[in-house]
């Protein structure tokens, strides 16, 4: 058991977004270790029919779980969408994904029951925000709008300039205007954008973060499962499908430990 | 011969961008007909590997050559870099890249031998650009900029907006100070800001549209060859690998005539 409890979590993403996720890990649980996998060669998922993407997340589980994890997280909205009921029906280990802990916050916390969603045109398209907070609460009123410009502007860096400042004001004026009081980042890139966001929405309406929900639930499973690991070194692994050190550079801006290797893996093997 | 002229010709791209290329096409040469195949579903290009790209590259190839095309136009930056030399070499009609017409008319335009050269993130990084106008003219000094906002900028329709306008000049006021006199739009996207950038960068610089001149060395290799089809009503057809709705209406709104139908193709087929 204590092995077990020293074992690393899984984390996948299409590519860097996932990160967000891997920090608040690291920041809530900092005695857990990471084997980080972000599909870099294959990014973004959000074009890709479902099939692929859950032909693609079996591979990726079958590399995690080549590192002895004993969790898995999505770290990806596509990826949860339409591969995470299968993975946990096809894995002995925990499978938490990404969409569920913001939707049950998101309901958790609104008061008038109007409720806005930011996230890429795939995600807002399959509606899977949409439904499952209707699933939790059916009269809660779900406002949403793709925002295709805001990865771009994430991964250009540019997180609190003024382009940026414009750019997210035109995608959710109407949804302010709509009276929402609660707002979902439902795109694991935009809690890099959190702060621009809410001085942009104002302080009246509240920031559901998912990164932040995924690793409280983490920690809630995992307690719950005894796997808790408590004290020693994390050690944190990165892997890619391709451009190892571009995604080296971009992780380094945005996570607490320094990540001085990533590998290039040959994930189409993992069959 | 009658018939070959007949013949239409076969144009394709990662997605919406090369567009741009049947545009020019069907002004330049209004008699022709095109088969366009867009690859939606595996798109952007610019992140995979050169054998990736090679492959993706022979398959649409081999879809095309079911047509019975008599030309083909790789209306996309990095499959010019990475495919179109092989493919010339594997097929017996007529390849036209983008890549070498935009370069040879930027080495006839500019006077102070200062050529500028905006693209996406992978074409910036491959050099193809700056290696062609070397080799072409040794003294040309090339001062490139990826601009990776630019094709979601475009593809939101933000086309004259002011943020597009601010973007823009964040990544070429640098360029416009080295004292270019020349810029290529090194991505099949960029032409539908022309409008924008030429204003942006001011009237001293001439704008190299590839598009445009990629069309023109078709219009020249067909004559050559006597292949110019030059009277009766030019037929296209639209084909994609996912997305046929979306990309309709992305195509409608850029093309000169209606695009009626758009079929999907499952392109992974065509080994």
């Amino acid at each position: 058991m204590k092995e077990l409890k020293k074992a690393p979590i899984g984390v996948f993403d299409s590519g860097v977004g996932g990160l967000t996720v891997a920090r608040e890990i690291m920041r809530q649980m900092p005695n857990e270790s990471i084997v980080y996998f972000g599909d870099t060669a294959r990014v973004p998922y959000g074009s890709k029919s479902g099939d692929t993407i859950l032909r693609y997340s079996r591979q990726i589980t079958k590399f995690l779980l080549t590192h002895d994890v004993k969790a898995i997280v999505i770290a990806c909205n596509t990826a949860s969408a339409y591969a995470a009921d299968v993975l946990r029906a096809e894995c002995d280990i925990p499978v938490i994904d990404v969409i569920e802990p913001g939707a049950v916050t998101a309901v958790g916390t609104t008061k008038n029951n109007k409720v806005g969603v930011i996230a890429t045109r795939a995600t807002i398209s399959s509606k899977m925000y949409t439904n499952y907070l209707h699933s939790l609460r059916p009269q809660i009123k779900v406002y949403d709008k793709a925002c295709p410009l805001l990865v771009p502007l994430v991964e250009e860096g540019w997180l609190y300039d003024g382009v940026t400042v414009e750019v997210i004001d035109r995608y959710t004026s109407e949804l302010v205007r709509s009276g929402i009081d609660t707002l979902v980042l439902g795109c694991t890139h935009y809690p890099l954008l959190a702060h621009t966001i809410q001085k942009v929405v104002g302080e009246k309406v509240t920031l559901v973060n998912p990164a932040y929900e995924t690793a409280k639930e983490l920690a809630r499973v995992l307690a719950e499962q005894n796997l808790l690991c408590e004290n020693g070194a994390a050690v944190h692994k990165f892997y890619v499908s391709d451009g190892a050190e571009q995604f080296r550079t971009f992780a380094n801006t945005i996570l607490p430990c320094e990540v001085q290797q990533t590998k290039d893996v040959n994930i189409e093997a993992y069959e």
